[in-house]
């Protein structure tokens, strides 16, 4: 296997979310670090590398969605049975940089039937505190077994 | 420069939007080839790598948002004056996986002021055709100056 | 029963739309008059009243929403199974005013599975020709018999 | 002046959000209740009737709309400068019938330059308890002078 897993931390993160986060070769490649992942809320972050950003420095958005995207993913399928993105909505509050430090917070809003809508705020970390970078809220739908 | 600037042919790119695409070294990497920008309408291709799924071989969405955030990118800039995602949503219609053969076509809906949307289809190449993986409107904001 | 039901000409309404619409007293109190839906597509009209406008005599963008999401759900139940919104994305482009005469026109974007994606724009009919007010995506989610 | 103006409460208003409300002849038709408008948040009710449904007794999701966009008109407005929505997403969680009491929520999620993020929650309230019935997050847009 060519990707290493995703570092998972063995507490606060549920058996469920673990076992989607040990296949994310891909949030893993990007650095993403998960933190949390239990009780439909999930916490993540990553560092803005120079594979991310344009000449000018400034990061394509599309990575602040992966970031988010991830973060969303880890956080609906904490409850157990696997759950996907349907869709989801993003917006972008202010550019971010190269060597940024980025952490993304998800929480659930609500479930109904077989889905679910997930907030998610990305913050910049900087010496004066945090700083909102964009605000994401996804859409999931429960594809395994739903047993509670 | 680590990045090799993103391919981008002759023809049928304006000279705004392959002064933007030159400078994405983070597309670039992506392997995202643009092959059209012309008044406000762009395609572009991407082919599913290892490094964009997870370990049954299904490919993260954030990496078809950010097909579709690139093509939505360089028909938003094609017109001329810097112009920027201030969001976007996406529906994810169905699974993509490794070495899928992906193409994205943006198209402008309509432009307003300083603000802009466009509709981009992400479609995967199949022997039988092409089928729609994924939909995506994006909101832009230009914010260099409006000479016309 | 104290509504009428919405007007509905002979012609180019299908069978399941018609039927939809002729319990939609909602809309038919607004005066949304609803001239095609078939094959996924539908057109349909409506007035701006002193009910829909604030002290300004501007209208109340929801009232845009309401004809948006009326098309939507014409072009949605055209196919015959019984269709729900399962939710909506609007962009207000300009302000409407008393007495403006609106056209909505829904065209389906795709279908996947019990799920279809539709496109609305909203226009103003005015002397010099149509012009964009709102652009609408709503998304469907088919509750009813599938037969096909 | 035909339509009274929306009800509002002495206290727990802004002055600002006070000016709008009182303007807002659309949502006081619609018996929308403002009764909370301050500091970015907004709390309004507002109860079913046989207008806003269709023959079999069912809301037409418009109207979930239209008060949610009113609860967060008055939430972005309660700090002074005029505000328009640019922009809404919403998600119907379950259907609404005739007679229902439906309060809405409005919260700030984030404000940048002239832009802000609202989040607005649709409840019905039932003998047990609050149950959601859509959840809406709307874009706005300052047009007015800022001050602050």
């Amino acid at each position: 296997m060519s990707h290493p897993a995703a570092h998972v931390p063995a507490a606060q993160v549920s058996d469920a979310a673990r076992t989607m986060l040990e296949s994310d070769t891909a949030s893993a490649t990007l650095g993403i670090d998960v933190t949390r992942a239990v009780d439909g809320e999930a916490v993540a972050a990553m560092r803005i590398t120079e594979h991310m950003v344009n000449g000018h420095g400034i990061a394509h958005g599309g990575y602040l969605f992966l970031l988010a995207d991830t973060t969303f993913a880890a956080a609906c399928n904490s409850h157990g049975p696997v759950t996907v993105a349907s869709g989801a909505e993003i917006s972008f509050v202010t550019s971010v940089r190269l060597g940024d430090e980025l952490v993304a917070e998800a929480v659930e809003r609500t479930r109904y039937g077989r889905n679910g809508i997930y907030d998610v705020t990305v913050h910049r970390e900087t010496g004066a505190g945090r700083e909102v970078v964009a605000e994401f809220r996804g859409r999931s739908r429960t594809v395994g077994q739903i047993t509670s």
